[in-house]
Parts: structure tokens; C-alpha cells; sequence
């Protein structure tokens, strides 16, 4: 027999499957919604299932959006002729919370990694050169995360927007903003000293 | 304009209504559903749905319970004869988990705290008085958390079952089996101390 009876243990589950969410925090997510917030298990249901119905992605820029209008892809942006590749949604968020670079986004849902079977068709790579050929991106900066496999696909991407005539720039690493030169690591240092400019 | 779309703010703020989900988490967790886990966010409808429809409370011991029948309140639990009194439905599990109990329980749903507003009333206090006023219960456990509201709760079920004439123990308190002496703090080795028993 197990712990719990078949329904609560069927929603413990269900909720384990959240990222970040091990099985007593699952618990107690599930004490709490039965317990003294019915309303907000009730709204977190149907938000889920209005999100999974409406919510797709955008053909072109492939980011999650509702209905057939993206926001992202708006002719405002369009003009500005920069198209800037992220690695995810989250990645897309941060830069339009934290930035005021209002150009359109290409989100790759991913980054290249053999080892995991996500090639170029998986992150729409051939999509994307078919927007760099039509003429309407003048740069394309690339903001994919600083790791092995970021800057492999940077590469990629940098490839496919020289192939296609496109000005193609990366977004600069080096010391954080407000952060000590004495604690950031080597790396980024190493990053820091070789991107230096004068001024 | 909101950062998300209005459904996708929806979907966020539903999930941050969760306990220890932070605005970070919540829009991780919607981007990982909707971008990976579509099937996981069913189910998680699905089953939030079933279980608000089909989870209610046991009248007897107040545990969540699916249907007419609790698995806490058996005949076979009913007949050993003691009653043990938690503040809510995670200390059931940890005792039922944990150890070779298998009496019946009383689930508090919280624990007295008159600045929150919660009196006797909210811990159903008469209907466990009531209870112990049939015979059945021959020994009541109180198994309240050892904090200042834990120890006002116990004092007042000692009361109550004493005024029934039932007999009316207290879990122990004292050193974590595997601690150590030298980290544990100073009020549990009090505990420990003032409650020796001889060997």
C-alpha cells in the first residue's frame, strides 16, 4: 500500500515533475493547495490548460506567443534591421527586462549538442538563414550563453550570417557590473582583458 | 505592456502561488512545461482537477481523504486503542512513514495561535473531546511540534483528555538519533537532560 492514497499521489507526482521540485516540496505543495488554497489549485488548472491550448510558437521567431500575433515580431521591429539570437525564452525575457534593445529575437530552444541529438534542424538554423537571405536583418547579434556549447553555436550562427553578407556581433563577457575584479574567475578575466577597447 | 502575454502572466502567477516559488522559478517552470513538458502539464491539470473534486476530509480525523472510506480510521486502527494528535497532514506522513505506529490519528490542521485567529474552535477541539467521550481511546499522543504554539496546543489537549480521564503522553523530545552532543543547541539538550530515563 502505498503512503498515499491513489489521487493525492497521482497530483504529488504530477507536481514533482515541476523543475526543481523534489518529492517533499511536492508534498507540501499538495498539503497546502488541498488545504487552504482550493482556489489556487482550481486557477493553477486552468491557467495550465488555457496555456496549452493558446499558447504556440511563432513561426518566425519561434518564441512562445498567443494567438497569431507574436510581440515579438512586430513591423517596429522589423525596422530596426537587428535580429538577436537567444538560446531560450528565459534568455529572450532577460534581455527585454534588463535591456533597451527593442529589435526582433530568433530563439533557438536550445544550443548545439551532438551528444544529445540537437543539431542545426533541431534549433531551425536552415529558418533562420532563410530570414538573413531575405535582406530585412542588417545585424545579427548573437546571445547565446558562454558555455562550450554557446559559443559552438555561436560559431555556427556567425558562419550562416557571413555566408549570407550579414553583420554578425557577440554580446561582450567580462567583469560583471558592480561585480570585483578580486572574486570573478579567470576565465571571464581572460574574457574581460582580450574584449578591452579604448576609450 | 507586461514582459509576458496574458495568458503566459497567468500561467506565472498561478504557479508562484505555490509554496517557495518565486517569480524565477515560476516562469522557469512555465517555459519547461510548455516548452518540453506539455504531456507533465496535463497530467498536473488533470490531476489538480480529479483531486479538488475527489479529495475531501475524513470527518473523524480531519486527514485528507478520497471518497467515504480513511485509511487512518480502520476498525483494525480504532481497536489499538490510541489517538495520536498532530498539526497537519505532512506530520502524519513522516509518523506513518517513519515508524511502526498504527493507531488512529487527529489531525489539527494548524496549532492554537489566538494572534492568527486560530482558537480551539478552528483545531476542532470539541469534536476530539468528543471523541475520547465514547470510550474507544485509551491513550492520546500528542505529537504537536515542539515550538511555543506546539507546547500551548499540547498543554490544552492534556486538559482535554484529562477532564475525559483518558491517559495522555507526550512524544519525546531530546537529542536526533545520529546527532551529535557537541551540535546540538541548548533548549534540546535540556529536553534531553530533564527527560532521562533509567536503563
Amino acid at each position: 500500500m502505498s503512503v498515499y492514497s491513489p489521487r493525492l499521489a497521482r497530483l504529488i507526482d504530477a507536481l514533482r515533475r515541476l523543475p526543481g521540485v523534489g518529492p517533499k516540496s511536492a508534498q507540501r505543495m499538495a498539503f497546502q493547495l488541498l488545504d487552504r488554497e482550493r482556489g489556487a489549485a482550481r486557477t493553477l488548472a486552468q491557467a495550465l490548460t488555457d496555456a496549452l491550448e493558446h499558447i504556440g510558437r511563432c513561426p518566425s521567431c519561434r518564441m512562445f506567443c498567443e494567438g497569431g500575433d507574436c510581440r515579438y515580431c512586430t513591423p517596429a521591429r522589423t525596422a530596426s534591421g537587428h535580429l538577436c539570437v537567444v538560446e531560450g525564452p528565459a534568455d529572450l525575457m532577460a534581455i527585454e527586462a534588463g535591456t533597451p534593445y527593442r529589435g526582433r529575437y530568433f530563439v533557438l530552444m536550445g544550443r548545439l549538442s551532438p551528444l544529445d541529438g540537437i543539431g542545426p534542424d533541431e534549433l531551425g538554423l536552415d529558418q533562420l538563414q532563410a530570414q538573413l537571405a531575405t535582406g530585412d536583418v542588417r545585424e545579427l547579434i548573437i546571445a547565446t550563453n558562454p558555455t562550450v556549447e554557446g559559443e559552438a553555436t555561436a560559431h555556427c550562427l556567425a558562419e550562416i550570417a557571413r555566408a549570407q553578407n550579414v553583420a554578425v556581433s557577440r554580446i561582450a563577457h567580462g567583469v560583471p557590473v558592480g561585480g570585483e575584479l578580486e572574486y570573478v574567475d579567470g576565465g571571464t578575466l581572460a574574457h574581460a582583458l582580450s574584449g578591452r577597447r579604448q576609450v
